[in-house]
């Protein structure tokens, strides 16, 4: 099978390190920016690179855009031109289109001009960085449901030492420990008698305030 | 023990975002910005939001910025500005500084002085990004390790009704499912007979190869 | 019954001069301009006429723009701000959304987002202009449908003194004459009796093609 | 007899319409515009286009100017250049030389210096769109004077299946209907015994007041 | 008899000493400009002087231009701002508009919209200049026909001690002196035995040619 | 003996009109402006016409200005470039250096640094159309010395007919008519029983108040 | 004696430090500065600091200027606001003045119109510089006369120990040491026994190629 | 043994002066600056010069930076730019990396980059100018240390024809004279005889209150 192809248009820093992912992960990119700096920055790492406006439907035909797998509108801060290459490679036939949204009101025209997934980089940013912030342990965390997150955290020195038993998680927060990376291998559903050790990185599952009471302890 | 105090400054998409969800976590935000549009848009969401040059000691000094546990510098565009007001935190003997880079080099700069953590939100953000793209039932993601993964994936129609014995994901992936979130529960450690369904979402953990090989089967 | 009330936003060339129409016609209007002077140069001349940026949904708000039954959106150059203002009437719950396109592409953008009627003004004049130009006795014209057309033409000096018979127009070229202003009067369905005279003004129906003999043989 | 040729300067939404219907009314056109896009933009849809500055007395001539038939100066939002374009055309002798007037005062300079005819595309828009949106049937108009005019009005829901004797329309509004367009044919000077459907488009004549009544009960 | 009144608008270099000069020839001076410096610089030299933009014709009639017996349109770079003031001046009835030219297509315009006299202040001091550059004793000039003129030179030190009857200047250039400025006392209708002193200044008629001839004896 | 050589440097409205008027008397023209477009539009009009910045000495050098007999200095706008032009030319051994002046101050700077002739043609000439429109048969004047002036009048219709004798000058006003232009001839010291006729131009040399009397009589 | 007093005009990075260094050295400075924000930086650190726009004789006057012993021009980048300024201040009789050129140019003229000092500190800073870059252990020097130079050099490892007799200085390298700074005391005409020590400073004279040849030595 | 390799980067008043001085010095030297003007200017004064930007890591490479021996960033105004050049300088591993900063905050981020050298010409230059203005007979001076400075002085006339025991320096103020430069030789260590003349030059050494009270003699 045939690897997928994607165009990314708007090589900021959101779109480029998307574009240079992308590479990484083995797939054909087309990269396209209003502007050469932009292009020229990226040139030799992606498949290729092209200085466009693509608010011109007669640039997009010509790139052979409707041929892309997936196309993302990374454009940084021009809504209107956002809109409008949008609603062009939705009309071009373009099977996904992806695009980042800077406000709300943009996203929501998105919606309507159909794009399939629209995208808030930067609010995103900005929450999973506010929950690193305010518990200094927390490498990252993931939202399962609106009720229950899994968190990875680091193991702190006052804990060290423990084993799972001691430390008694799912009697005391009613949370439970699914993994423990002990830097040299990682440890999946371990027992009991585990032993952690001061910077371990333990994945921990439970309701937002079960998690939240253990974070706390951690932190301590 | 009073809660930490966080100042946030920059308050575009990335920083009014990572300021709101602190004040939604508890804790108290000063937000400055030195665009009043920008001010004026957060000022009825944070503790206080003011309209200031940080690049004037002075300023940061009537601020009684000393005091703030937390300085996070997330001024969007102008580098300099990011770097001055980066030096006179660390001068003013902030606690922790916390700054976003806009290239590898300004990183480079702030670490040379003395801010505490860099953040990179805009490339990080692509790396996730293009992860979500190239899987598409990949909801999210957390690298434990170089070698190992977290995912989180929806369950495709194809694996409805099947029990995770049937599946056998350690026998042909080596890879574990350690939760399972099926809309109704969160089932933490599932056993074998557990029934997966369509649009439940599984918690997978495994090395990389592995987990992307069962990503492939899960998305074929 | 009380009156329509209508809201114009951009209060341009087109803008202004719609609105002013709309005060004539016996309307309640509401004109709307970021421009101070634009709102200045109506301000007395329609009911209200406020200085305001329509693209803040508390603006719009404040405004009561919900109450009122029609909104036009005249924006003139800026064409983010014509798709932020319309999707925001529509989610507003305006009642019916006007709005005027500056081209094919941005039409297509404000129909996707539910505005109900589009109007391309200059395209529109530039057509009707066209057919005034090739026609120096042509004064206005109505496409019917696609093969229909009624005109409104003066009656040349080398018609002046003939009766409608001795023109015979249906025998020569397939269409009717339904109305003759004669300065003084005007002749509703006229007879094969009435006289033209140098000046008068014809109103003829026909097929495109009769028409345009017709129009011929008028501006020999 | 050859076509007439026409020149018309500037090529913006009004210029550019005017310009393709000239065309597709089977004359020849020159295009002019200072910027290189605009006339790029129509450079396959007219017989010439050209980039030029035509406040410049030479190239006005070295294009020829004066051997067109009619020259439209249809410049955007620059007055200057529009009064300088248009008392150059005059004094090369082009025969007749229209111009789009911005404001009543520019119109009265182009007067003052000989242009045949002005236009004020905009203004006259927002009236018709005026009229089109206070009357919801009301398709287009002609007014033949001051007291009489000509409308097109959709047969709303309420009439269809009424014959015009059932109407009844002279004896109720004193305005008579002159040509029906039921879809499949045009009925000119209809008869006592044709039906209206819903949907058919009437042409009626009649005094400003009559016309008015009858339109109210349509759009009743 | 009441002095007349005199509006300048546009208080430029020329504008600006044209104003003065007005005032110090006993007459009210109403000086106008769009620029509060320029209005600033003059306010105490003036009658009155006021910030106000011409080109709005409520401007013009609240300032009671009507009542001026002249207006001088001395408006510096802006030919739009100077045709549309003029023509508005005209419209309101102002006995006298003067207007200055910027280019020769600029005064076509301003004749044809009717105003009164045109004046090109700097290509007429160029000229003037040329001629001063030219005859290094030759301090002004009138030309009294397109084919008489009459200079004011210097006597050059070559011709001091002499008298007009030495000089012999009607037999041997044509020309006549008609006064002499000797500095102490002007001599009017010199005769024979008047002497020439170095740096007296005589006043010489002639034809163009007989002057040149007598400028080159002079300047030898 | 050789023509004189003039470099003009700046030509705008007074360069450009001085430049040409330089080349009617008969002499080489080496004109130079910063502005493409200004010297393209002399290019055909002067002997040589070159872009360049006068304020580099290298350009200087090289179109070897210091072989001119006279550089005038007539830049527009810039006061730096005219005073770093003009110290150019006097170290480079320019002859005579003229220079236009934009203010006092200027022309002090100008006059300090060498130049040899300093002029204020925007404040001459706004002098000269002051005199002329306070005074309507006026058409020119020189200021002999402050208590002298000769002027150049129209002959107005209450004069027509009579001889100078009748006028009385002498004894009325203090005056001497030198000159009478009679369209046809002049007249040079004309005698009493020469008569004026409406139209005719006289020349007419007096004291201030001499003179002043009788143009009151004259525009009576 | 009344201290001297001393006007700084323009408040940049040079004309600043002039004017604290002054008030440091026990003299009344009025800073005056187009720009409010360098006034507002340096107001409480002089006699007084005004927002003046120089080149105005009244603002000068207002301000007193003519009373100054000294007024320093040390506008940064506006050569023509600096030549202005310049005259304005000679011609209102201050007593003493310094200019800063930015140029050889600009440096000429302000000799022209009278400046008393004309300064160039980049450029001298410039050359300063240069030479302690070349010679590491030179710390700062004063060139007496062309021939001669006097310098201030670190005293390296390698002469540590060593008395002047053993350096024998006069007889290697013709020079003298004058004076030696052994950071508790300076040594002022050292004898043959005094011993240097590393990081002590010598300050010695000689000719610019026996000085030279010293620091060679030095720098070894 | 090779000359050392200098880069200056940043060609403006300063860096243009250090470049050109270390040329004369004998050291070979590339100019870099991102102004084309300004690199055309010293083209053919410095061993090299090139139009670059030095915040882009290739370019400096590519330029063989790191071969040279000393690097000096004499940016200007856009500190930004200095920062982000200086850094890639360390980076690259330049020896010794010199810049000039702009302001104390400046100054402090290019130390914690590790720059080698800091300084402030302006800054420096204004101290030692004000140092001269308030001694008119101070040449120049050098801080040996925080008590001891070393002053040029011109001998004023009413020191002439004194010799030093007269003058009795030592006995009177406490401070030395080294050196006298009686313009024709040097003396070195001058002795009691010696006779001081009008416009000698002496070099005077003493604590910072004995120089002062002796400048204060001088200055009489």
């Amino acid at each position: 099978m045939k690897a997928a192809q994607y165009a990314v248009i708007g090589l900021g820093r959101f779109g480029g390190s998307l574009a240079k992912e992308l590479m990484n992960l083995g797939y054909e990119v087309l990269g396209i920016d209003k502007d050469e700096e932009a292009v020229e920055a990226l040139a030799d790492k992606l498949t290729h690179a092209v200085v466009a406006d693509t608010v011109e439907e007669d640039v997009l035909k010509s790139l052979g855009i409707r041929n892309f797998d997936c196309a993302v509108v990374a454009i940084g801060d021009d809504i209107q031109a956002s809109i409008m290459t949008a609603i062009l490679l939705k009309d071009l036939g373009v099977k996904q289109v992806v695009a980042k949204a800077m406000s709300e009101l943009h996203g929501k025209v998105l919606a309507k001009i159909g794009v399939d997934r629209i995208i808030y980089p930067e609010r995103d940013m900005g929450i999973r960085v506010a929950h690193q912030l305010v518990s200094p342990n927390l490498l990252d965390f993931i939202d399962l449901s609106p009720e229950y997150t899994l968190v990875e955290l680091t193991v702190p020195k006052h804990l060290s030492g423990k084993t799972l038993k001691e430390l008694d998680l799912r009697a005391r927060f009613g949370c439970s420990v699914v993994a423990i990376n002990k830097q040299k291998k990682v440890l999946i559903a371990p027992v009991a008698d585990d032993i952690l050790s001061e910077g371990d990185v333990m994945v921990v599952i439970g309701t937002n305030s079960q998690v939240e009471s253990f974070e706390k302890e951690v932190n301590r």
